[in-house]
């Protein structure tokens, strides 16, 4: 897509640190790593995110990432992985384009995962519900 | 598996707040919501993590996880939305059975991101090499 950053990089326009590529996907170092070895994976086809990919070109990337984060995790001797996508501005998504994390923990790295809260009293169950209409 | 938790779920011998199943997957509100309408989509097959998991079971549990995110958005009327999933205890990997967290955002949800760094100069095409000598 015309603008899109990633696009770009697909096209060969702008320049990455590619890792891995396919037909279908793309993975490169992202350029600010949380830790060394942060891994993006995208599709070629341009979508904007989980809540706009048609499912072939989703499971395209799965494929990408399932077959990445191990020898991510091996290549810089991570301990653990976190796979995150984030999905609209309000969920901290900075570049249009579908792209997944792929990030290598360490147990010293210090980094804090969100708190969780408690539902109270039947509002879970009245969610839950909500949702279910939906489906 | 025995003494796995999800597993005890899927097999109806522990509660849990269900918002969808079918033949290869469950979805359920986390008890411990980060925010409200936090879902996990686990595979029925039990497997550790993204590690472990078949391509199979992870498509379907994609599949599922596509489906959902817009209804829970829509549902819990959230900006945005998270997909995260922890694989191993390094990286904050609680039930070692594969779940992926679908998170609603909010515009005023005060969660904040982990910082990117940077490299230093020829670090990430080390990296970067490291990594597809793997592949």
């Amino acid at each position: 897509m015309k603008d899109c950053i990633f696009c770009k990089m697909i096209e060969g326009k702008i320049p990455c640190n590619k890792i891995y590529e396919d037909k279908k996907t793309l993975a490169f170092l992202d350029i600010n790593p949380i830790n060394k070895g942060h891994t993006l994976v995208i599709p070629k086809e341009h979508s904007k995110n989980i809540l706009d990919v048609n499912q072939k070109d989703l499971d395209d990337v799965s494929e990408t990432v399932r077959k990445l984060a191990p020898k991510i995790k091996k290549a810089v001797k991570a301990d653990g992985i976190n796979i995150m996508s984030s999905n609209g501005e309000a969920a901290g998504q900075a570049v249009p384009h579908l792209h997944i994390h792929i990030i290598p923990r360490f147990k010293d790295d210090g980094l804090e995962h969100w708190k969780g809260k408690s539902y109270e009293e039947g509002k879970a169950e009245k969610i839950a519900e909500d949702i279910k209409s939906l489906i």
